[in-house]
């Protein structure tokens, strides 16, 4: 499952800056380290507690208060912050970049990369933006683990011109740590995880939203019959809010395309409810099997019967 | 985390003829013969090749292609088949059942089950409505597993009038399959279950289906990308199409109602993405984050970070 740094057995950068050392950074760390992908690492986060959190676990040579201070020297610089810290982490390391280093980034959105960050850096510094999909529902460096990454698909949407060889060993790094990587422009990026993931977490957040708020059920009662499906709305709705009010504000008008699509279905099957059209239900819900077994079959599901049984309601 | 059958170590039920043996009666089958709750197991379907399958994997003792066959002498029949199929076998078993047996179901929806079966019922022949909420996307005899209700919570909605000692019988049936048991009326456990179940599963239909009809994504896409959060959709958009249907025919007011509150309140968000309300954002997600606590907390979710780890999208 894993794969060696290189063809050559050597590390693919000599110094990697993370600007952020959460569930993602922190797995980056552990995963580069635990495959030689890199010769140093060098964390930094505005905090003092997650910096000492970061040394005490071991997974950085070294971590920094100040963000110029981590990226200097380093020939590839990860941000592995919320998206909306990116354009002050941009101005803060632009004049600390080594000539020819490569920044790249782990976002959810990418069409506001080049936007936000692509202006403050110096000329003969390569911008791959890129977006690994895997996480949990947990944040913190605590929290990663150097398997995070394998066998799930990373996107990288670099602009046209920029230097292949940046690309290529960006693309080195993430394979190495087990990930598939596909490129495409940043503008489809957008639209495929809007429908992939931004509406499914906006629609989870809204529903244990709304059932908090119920006045038919108490909330001990919407707790205890969880197992019913809302368990697993509720651990998506557990993700972490700063990052997620990001995606929404910077993927707004994709997210808006893709909700007004869902909203124009949902109102269909609310049409053949009210109506008692229980053929239009059955077929409905009959094509939607075979996505989920698209799904399996791309093993992108690999949970064990057992699991299984405890994440969905289903009787026969 | 099992209980023995009863605190003397008897069967709860001499004959327990089950209406239905797929994933929910199979498991029921196979918890029941384990714990030793039952002296003698009937079972019916009306597919021969069901029947072919169950007795080949060895939880029943007889199988009967004619409802009223498999009820005779019974002391317990419990349906589990699809609701749409109820009022048909109602009728079917009426003149079979014998004196002061209990008859109880595994419906996802109550408040149809007194109207529905209880016109057909001899006097002296006990209601007792069941709940499990328990379950897998799986379907059919094969995918049962006697655990699959270990601590999980099922609920009872007798009407009032009911012998107290038959709705006992059926709760210490359920205890001793390693259930928590609340009873509850029908009108109110089918208001909870519209927002801990059914208003998931409807969304989880709409938003699968609306994937598959994008034209900015391909299905490979979809696919490929789901661990972004979809994924978890398609796991409960895959479950049985005829069981849903019949939840969403039979629960049409309160499904409604739930609905009507989730509507507007995606509608608040959408605003806010529209409008760049971030702090609106923020205090949304935060807020329901509370609620994900509760039901880790309530043990309802018992991933280990491993696994949790495939399955959400955050990062840090």
């Amino acid at each position: 499952m894993t794969a060696p740094a290189t063809e050559t057995g050597a590390p693919v950068f000599k110094r990697l800056a993370l600007l952020g050392i959460g569930l993602i950074g922190s797995s980056v760390a552990r995963a580069a380290r635990k495959h030689g992908l890199v010769g140093e690492i060098v964390g930094h986060s505005r905090r003092q507690e997650t910096r000492d959190e970061a040394m005490a676990l071991g997974f950085l040579d070294r971590v920094e208060a100040d963000p110029a201070a981590a990226v200097a020297g380093a020939d590839i610089v990860m941000i592995c912050a919320p998206m909306g810290a990116y354009e002050q982490l941009a101005k803060a390391i632009a004049p600390a970049l080594a000539p020819g280093a490569v920044v790249t980034d782990v976002g959810s959105v990418k069409g506001m990369v080049a936007k936000t960050i692509a202006p403050y850096l110096p000329a003969g510094v390569h911008l791959v933006p890129g977006h690994p999909i895997a996480g949990t529902e947990h944040s913190g460096p605590s929290a990663g683990f150097a398997e995070l990454f394998i066998d799930r698909w990373c996107v990288l949407t670099p602009e046209p011109g920029v230097a292949p060889e940046a690309v290529a060993k960006v693309e080195a790094l993430w394979r190495g740590m087990g990930m598939m990587v596909e490129r495409m422009t940043a503008e489809h990026h957008d639209r495929v995880l809007a429908i992939t993931s931004h509406i499914p977490h906006l629609i989870a957040y809204t529903i244990v939203g709304t059932a908090s708020d119920m006045e038919e059920a108490t909330q001990a009662e919407v707790i205890r019959f969880s197992a019913g499906g809302f368990r697993d709305f509720t651990r998506i709705a557990g993700s972490d809010p700063v990052m997620w009010r990001d995606v929404f504000l910077t993927n707004k008008d994709a997210v808006l395309e893709v909700l007004q699509q869902f909203t124009e279905d949902l109102v269909r099957l609310q049409r053949a409810i009210r109506r008692g059209e229980g053929d239009t239900l059955q077929s409905w819900f009959t094509r939607t099997r075979a996505i989920r077994r698209g799904v399996v079959d791309a093993h992108q599901e690999e949970m064990e019967p057992e699991k299984a049984a405890r994440l969905t309601k289903d009787e026969d």
